[in-house]
């Protein structure tokens, strides 16, 4: 952490500054430049952060130099996590694929899904039985009759089940049904929610936040962390911007990056990155070819037809496809990791 | 709702969206414009807003017409709502000021502000007590101890209170002592949290989303509307742009579209809405004179050594001055109400 | 200028880094924290901006502390300008109004928004002769033959004229027939045409750019600054965010900001700024209780048949009626200006 | 077009609106909702684009239908346009490189760049004469000595050479040496210099603007085709967002998407998408798999010393592994591109 004084800051109100410092236990360095005096803060700077130093007389400005995360940074876990659900791996160099509906409509929709996704290789099964909806009046899920929908469905095409926990009464249960419990966008920086989760020990699927930084996913991340229990698996849903040509703007540059900062996996959601059906399957290969350890995708036997998310639902015949294009490039970038070493 | 099919569809695309319009039980009208095909949906939409017809083969765009919420709307009630927070108004053509610390910190500073937060006009006492924070390494609140703190002082200064309830399981605790329940930026769209809260009887004061829509502000409203019980009090306090200067854009358009949109009042908060002390006094202003029925505002006896939100809190004097300006703006607003009759 | 090591970078990282800013001409000053080594730069650094320091082995990050601009900064010139438009003061305290259509239909249609505004008590009379459109097939203005009538409508009623100048090659013409040379927020960063509209003498005003930062902005008036003619008037209207509900999103914390850190004067563009004419008196007021210096306002004789922005124009009645309030709210700051002294 | 009359709209009301099309010359369809009258707009509505429908009394909204655009269009042109850039087609399948460093230095620094660039397969030198900088006081390139260097070592290299033109002034010298004109993200919407270059013949790499929506873009490609002369490029180059982790927010989806809307080719630019060199690399593969016609990307000899975009810019040893993944990638897509037949 560091504080710039104003040009012509008074030594009075640097000596101000530094008191404070000291108050709080840490030593300072002081760096007098042409212009700026620099004041350099030694020590745990975690327990100052809130120290409004913009409001003493003669500051220009306060730079925070340190990641108010650890538990979650590459540097505290140089390796990579690998997160085992159920004996599915992921972050373990290959590219896993969770596919389903969106919402759980009944056990006839949700076996036919879980068909079709094993058909094109997915190993795990999503689908909402909680669905937070924009208004009161849409549909808000078959809530544990779905999840026992799901769980049956996944169990008898052995694959694993991804499902959404919109809040702490409800953990226990979807817990019971589910191998990941998934933070949804809405609930990012639901604090309580994420605290509470990470105590389950289960894989926790964390999607960014709408209008989620990557600092702040990190950070929400680190909620989890400190439980000690749980594995993050982060998910790129794409952010809220000025654009509406698409539902969301797809940030696939988040995947190099939270691979840079972090040990845990991350994987790709563009289904809701786009929220277009046709844009799908290009988006997913480029999801694949930008590193990702796996996608989430909506998939639909009759999209027509579907309760929710239609319109950027795939049908079988175009996730077949997509999962074709998709083996293609995951062979592709094997040759491309084995030439990086 | 509209459907719009795209230049050179098919009769038989256009019947296949008419007959699934008409399974869904509505009728239909059929537009024969010069480029395109333009199918009118008749009945009520809402049942089908869900439908995919973006995935008919044909089919250009959906256009919804109608909004999701009723009950919040202005045309479901002409009149405003003036809520009443135990015998003061908001909403009544008034200005109502909230004023408090981020954080109560102790029994003493909660005091403290109470006695300068009356001083300068203040109706309404704010104050964390179970704090949000991006790090879980930072101060998270005093929880049921500070609730107690700021009850005692707001009775010592004959003031209301106001304070953030953050999950579910706190409702009932925070409702014992608060007189307003505050719903956090980040839980604008926590569905489960705002359905309890509506339940409570008391008026919710609901913050526009860090990156919130109006409309997915007032369907939010809608949730909260739809329990039939608690009145909703608007909190304009900036989303997240790109800009960086401020901590948030203060979007003061909201209060002329929400009172346009909406029969229940609305608020602005200037200290989240810019995030530095010296920008709060105009933008509180600015507040008033764009209609505002009151503000929540962040004041601190020694800002400097404030846990959070430091930055952006008034002292004393500031705040006193702030509210000085703030009486000649009313009087003057006053004056236009009479003229705008 | 700082650069900040990683932890663990190493003294010969360390020692490359140095030996570049010696290099450069400069001294360093080495602070060991207890994570991070920071390195801070002495001199000036304004000719060591693009070197990237980033990709240096064992650099974390590199922060700039000083601004780029200068003769807009508020240090270099602590009094506010004061813009002289041929005897018209904008910065002096008062509130100048500069109102008139979008575009310049016709001599009659300039000459009936002339006595419009004149009535209301504006002292500026604004109207697009070279008018910027997303769609090539849209009406591109009037030209020459816009100019000479608006010139003629202003001198009819006493009137300073603002019109926009596109670029290079009609600046020229422009400055015959207008008193300020408006540069449009799609230009803010068309740095020819900023060079050379800040060698005509003539006020300049500068609109914010569509997704300019503040700073951005600040640069982009020092690009004016520079020739030493013409002084700049900032003109807010609006930014670019996720928000659709209005056209832009107003950010009257513009105002404050800008008056803190520039000594050039500000005003705002409530119509654009919102886009939808009900909601341009409320933030027409707002603007004044901010603390502009003026506001610059679509008005036009017959809304509904206007040939460009109509749904944002104020009609005669709605224009008299916004400026009996603006004038209410004038006198209330003067009055907050008195007390503040 | 559309016009939405609100609930309760009078007959008269509905009158006047269908009065006001049917003087534009267009007829009307009136389709009674449930709750809303909907006025559709029958005929050439391009002339009415700009009629404030909103105004009127009793209207809720207007919708556009059809897009501004037409020549730019997919529907105007069902095939894609090869863009032929003196022997080297973009937009045949294949996947073109266009390389080179941000600015020229002198003729020693892009020559060298030339050969590593031609070293690695790219097929056309970039390299900035005019530089569009923030702050007046940074470089702003080497002018006509600049485009003489970089057409030299192209020529020596057997590469053709896109660079960047910012005014009108200057386009002329530009085409003399340059293959393809590139405009800036910052003159995207500068319509008359659109409508220049779009008279010279050559082709035209169009950036997209630092906010600019996809539909912009189409119409701002449209002031280039409607003078029949200059085929356009798309450029992706990343959009302003609240994200600051990296320099934009590259937003891939727009590579299919603008497949779906237009007939030109788009390219991708991962060097300015992300602003970090480290993250060219995994984004210009997945610009690669997302399906773009190729990508321009900033390489230097020596990017520490370089005079801009160090920090984004790869050296040799990046670079050629770069090439050597992507050919690896393009092998892929040329694979799954004969699936999809």
């Amino acid at each position: 952490m560091i504080v710039i004084m104003k040009p012509g800051a008074t030594k009075e109100q640097v000596e101000l500054v530094v008191k404070r410092i000291q108050k709080e236990g840490l030593d300072v360095n002081i760096d007098q430049g042409t212009e700026h005096i620099v004041i350099g803060l030694k020590g745990d700077v975690r327990g100052v952060q809130d120290v409004p130093f913009n409001t003493y007389d003669g500051v220009e400005k306060t730079l925070k130099i340190s990641n108010t995360y650890k538990l979650t940074s590459r540097e505290f876990h140089p390796g990579n996590t690998v997160v085992d659900v159920d004996g599915v791996k992921i972050g373990d160099g290959s590219f896993v694929t969770m596919a389903g509906p969106c919402s759980i409509e009944g056990l006839e929709q949700i076996l036919e899904c879980a068909k079709i996704a094993k058909a094109g290789g997915a190993k795990i099964l999503r689908g909402g039985a909680f669905k937070p909806r924009t208004s009161p009046y849409a549909f808000q899920g078959l809530e544990e009759e779905g999840l026992k929908y799901i769980r049956q469905a996944a169990d008898e095409f052995d694959l694993k089940v991804i499902t959404e926990v919109m809040d702490e009464g409800h953990i226990e249960m979807v817990a019971e049904y589910s191998d990941i419990l998934q933070i949804g966008a809405r609930n990012m920086q639901n604090y309580k929610l994420l605290q509470s989760v990470g105590k389950t020990g289960k894989p926790i699927g964390l999607k960014r936040g709408i209008a989620g930084t990557i600092d702040e996913w990190l950070n929400a991340a680190e909620y989890i962390a400190v439980q000690d229990k749980s594995p993050v698996i982060f998910i790129e849903r794409g952010i809220r911007t000025y654009e509406t040509a698409t539902r969301n703007t797809f940030d696939l540059s988040a995947v190099p990056l939270i691979k840079k900062l972090s040990h845990f996996p991350i994987i790709v959601d563009p289904s809701h990155g786009t929220g277009v059906w046709d844009l799908v399957t290009p988006m997913a290969r480029a999801g694949v070819a930008a590193g990702a350890d796996g996608m989430i995708v909506e998939i639909h036997p009759d999209p027509k037809n579907a309760w929710s998310d239609g319109q950027q639902s795939l049908n079988e015949e175009n996730y077949l496809k997509m999962m074709q294009e998709v083996d293609i490039l995951t062979a592709a970038m094997k040759q491309i990791k084995e030439i990086e070493g």
